[in-house]
């Protein structure tokens, strides 16, 4: 699939355009294509490939706490959006309609899921009967449709992937309690998987979700300074229960509604690890969803060279094979070529092999991130490479909290704010007193939005006035620009 | 979950009513429900789980022939599907269409895919410039949607969950070897996974897919006697390639078309499991691909048998938890009640423990398929459950294989034919001189569908004339009544 002018040609500076350089990447890479209906997208292997290793690592996750999948349908009757009024509200504007099927015109039209809260819940109020049912902790892994006006790919598409779980639980500290463990489990895989240090916190009410009683979130920071919510969780209380009748008979006798959640994450994830790890020269993958975690390129200047170094390669292939995701490149291009085409994609270690090597029994390894070199005998390479992912997985976490430590602000006055956000962009953390009027008014002038009142408030509460409206403060708060 | 009631009430006799016999063990096992909207369905966790391993299980086959994962857009232009004449001429009345999005009607209807040849045709012009790019070797697990007049959960719902593999090669030859290949995975897959014996063959020329030159097919034999084609693996040649211009530069300098392939397999396949392996008791799941491969109900009558036994019971489940798919069911429900409904869910094999079992350190095993029993030592636990379940994986395929031998009968006349398909059912095996109007006449007449024309043919070529049409015959085929 290579077209060798494409590749040589240099890929802008993140500092010059960032958006370009993330455009930029991401097509030659190949991780994703424009699709022929406006706002939608192709995943292409290697972007696919890291959605793989997404799924395997959260899905992991969830299990451990007793989460199951399903699949719900993807049309959703236009009377079931509009049972809960928020949530039409939220989503109505956004929504692609079918309105033919079979050759006939549909009597009434149905939704591409934009979200499946409300055919989950018309399932859940069929499925449950008795407290006995409850805990229901069931995920799904599917695609969704939101009609967006701008998008980009990865971070706002029409069409996406994610998944989305939906819970149902006895009482209302019963669903808080998992709508917490849900966002703890995100700000695991995020920090731990994903090598992008978040911020955890609450959304404020103009900021959360469409038909909830509580939004949570995690917020990273982009290596352009603006924020991006990487995943939220949401306490939806008896909001849906109540729409959709999901009612059980509990020890004593009664019948009660439900407490819910839903949380979910999505292909926009992908967006989030390029724009936290690429550098000028490409992609940075954090090992444990890199792709390829190593690539073996194999240097020969003639046939001699060759038939030397082919007997290593395979040997060290097959050692590695079961242990870590192994690319040999013996494709007909030079080996410069190679380094720059596998550095552009963000394979974590790059391992030469060259005659000089067979002769030492010996490997280079060379890290994507520091460019580091070290030569390692073939006897140490089981150990050694393992160990050489994980600090290159732990190093790119420290540079990226480093990054987001040097870019989180605090302002005591909005002109001090103003100016944050205008000259050096990151994170704003502030004095503030919940106010909807107020934030939408800051956003109006500075293009700011309170990504999120961090779990991590002063201790014993906190003392002076907001920022902005000096009203007491009732909590801190987290500003950003953001994507 | 569990309602008692509906549970302690008997399933219907698979020989009194087959269809009701598999409706009700879907919804009693929880495997899917009916969906709000018409012909669609929802699949339960443990319907998903069954999902899940057929798709690892099958994902793992793909990767070992070098297929990598995609994902192409749910949305397709109108006038996509039409660039390929009898492609939309076979697709046009199933289709879903998108006619408003973002609160405006859209300029041209969006067809939700019916499949992706036109997508990935589209993208394919895009990607492959020249010889060096081939073969392109990309699958895709989706969600499709058809518009079906009669539906059956599983067999035929309008929406559906499937992989559907698109390649692309230098020669048409190429294209041939692929799509074969590819029958082969799915034969490996169905015969060793799924426990389901496959005759393997091509489709009739009336039978393939709208727009292939080829069309490969594996076919089932279900519990009633009726067919199910379980898979198939399209040789597309030039078609689509022409349709979409995907050409690739030789190297001799000459611009060819590709030729393409596609192979889809679907959730269909779980009703194939269902109808090929249940019996009365319910569903009967074969290891490789049961949700949960072993059920531990601990039997204690009082607190004094729970306390000795719990500690057995834990030792048993940390033994076997990397090993085997182990659930341990310690509801309130009474044994009786758990043996009847994991047998009903089809669990393979059931271990008990109880007080007497503690004191020989041994527990008893008793299989799904046979209700053989057998008391195993713990010591010996690791190593003789795994190879118990390798026996129940085995006998099952030798018992479906029986059923399809029996029912395997060979037809001189229409007349023969006739009697046999009413009143025998399974597979008739006719010499045939390939005529799609005769083929036509004999579905209106009796029922039965050309399946396939296998791939073991008689040494040296039929001899004799064709069953219906007297004229000589060009190849033995196997016909039947099918789903």
């Amino acid at each position: 699939m290579a077209n060798t002018e494409k590749y040589v040609e240099e890929i802008i500076d993140q500092e010059d355009n960032f958006s370009k350089w993330y455009n930029q990447v991401i097509l030659k890479a190949e991780l994703a294509d424009h699709a022929p209906v406006r706002g939608c997208m192709i995943i292409r292997p290697y972007g696919y490939a890291i959605w793989e290793n997404i799924q395997q690592h959260l899905d992991q996750r969830f299990k451990e706490t007793d989460v199951v999948n399903a699949y719900f349908p993807l049309l959703i009757p236009r009377s079931f959006l509009e049972r809960e009024a928020e949530h039409i509200e939220g989503f109505a504007p956004e929504v692609a309609w079918v309105t033919r099927g079979g050759g006939e015109e549909l009597e009434e039209p149905l939704a591409i899921r934009p979200t499946s809260e409300t055919i989950v819940g018309h399932s859940y109020a069929r499925w449950i009967q008795s407290y006995r049912d409850l805990p229901l902790l069931i995920n799904q892994w599917n695609n969704v449709m939101r009609w967006e006006k701008r998008t980009a790919l990865f971070l706002r598409t029409s069409e996406f992937l994610w998944q989305e779980g939906h819970t149902a639980h006895r009482t209302l500290d019963d669903a808080e309690e998992r709508t917490r463990l849900m966002l703890e489990v995100y700000r695991a895989f995020a920090e731990e998987d994903a090598a992008i240090p978040v911020l955890a916190g609450r959304k404020s009410e103009n900021e959360k979700f469409a038909g909830a009683l509580r939004t949570y979130s995690i917020e990273a920071l982009m290596g352009d300074g603006k924020a991006l919510q990487a995943v939220t969780s949401h306490n939806l209380g008896n909001n849906f229960a109540k729409s959709f009748e999901i009612q059980y008979l509990d020890s004593d006798g009664q019948r009660k509604y439900c407490a819910t959640t839903s949380w979910g994450m999505s292909t926009r994830m992908i967006g989030g690890l390029i724009m936290v790890h690429g550098d000028k020269a490409g992609l940075i993958m954090p090992p444990r969803l890199a792709p390829h975690q190593v690539v073996i390129v194999p240097i020969w200047r003639n046939d001699a060279d060759k038939s030397k170094v082919s007997g290593l390669l395979e040997r060290v292939e097959k050692m590695l094979k079961r242990k870590v995701r192994v690319k040999v490149d013996v494709s007909e291009n030079t080996p410069g070529w190679k380094f720059n085409e596998w550095e552009m994609r963000g394979v974590p270690v790059r391992m030469e092999i060259g005659p000089r090597d067979v002769q030492n029994n010996s490997v280079v390894l060379v890290r994507r991130d520091t460019r580091a070199k070290e030569v390692v005998s073939v006897d140490a390479l089981e150990t050694r490479l393992p160990a050489l992912l994980e600090e290159v997985q732990s190093a790119l976490f420290q540079r990226a909290l480093a990054f987001r430590e040097q870019n989180m602000h605090s302002a005591e006055t909005y002109a001090e704010f103003k100016e944050i956000i205008a000259e050096k962009r990151g994170f704003v953390r502030v004095k503030w007193a919940e106010d909807s009027a107020a934030e939408l008014a800051i956003k109006e002038e500075t293009k700011a939005t309170l990504r999120v009142i961090p779990f991590d408030q002063p201790e014993g509460g906190v003392q002076g006035n907001c920022f902005y409206t000096g009203k007491p403060a009732t909590c801190e708060a987290i500003f950003a620009r953001s994507y």
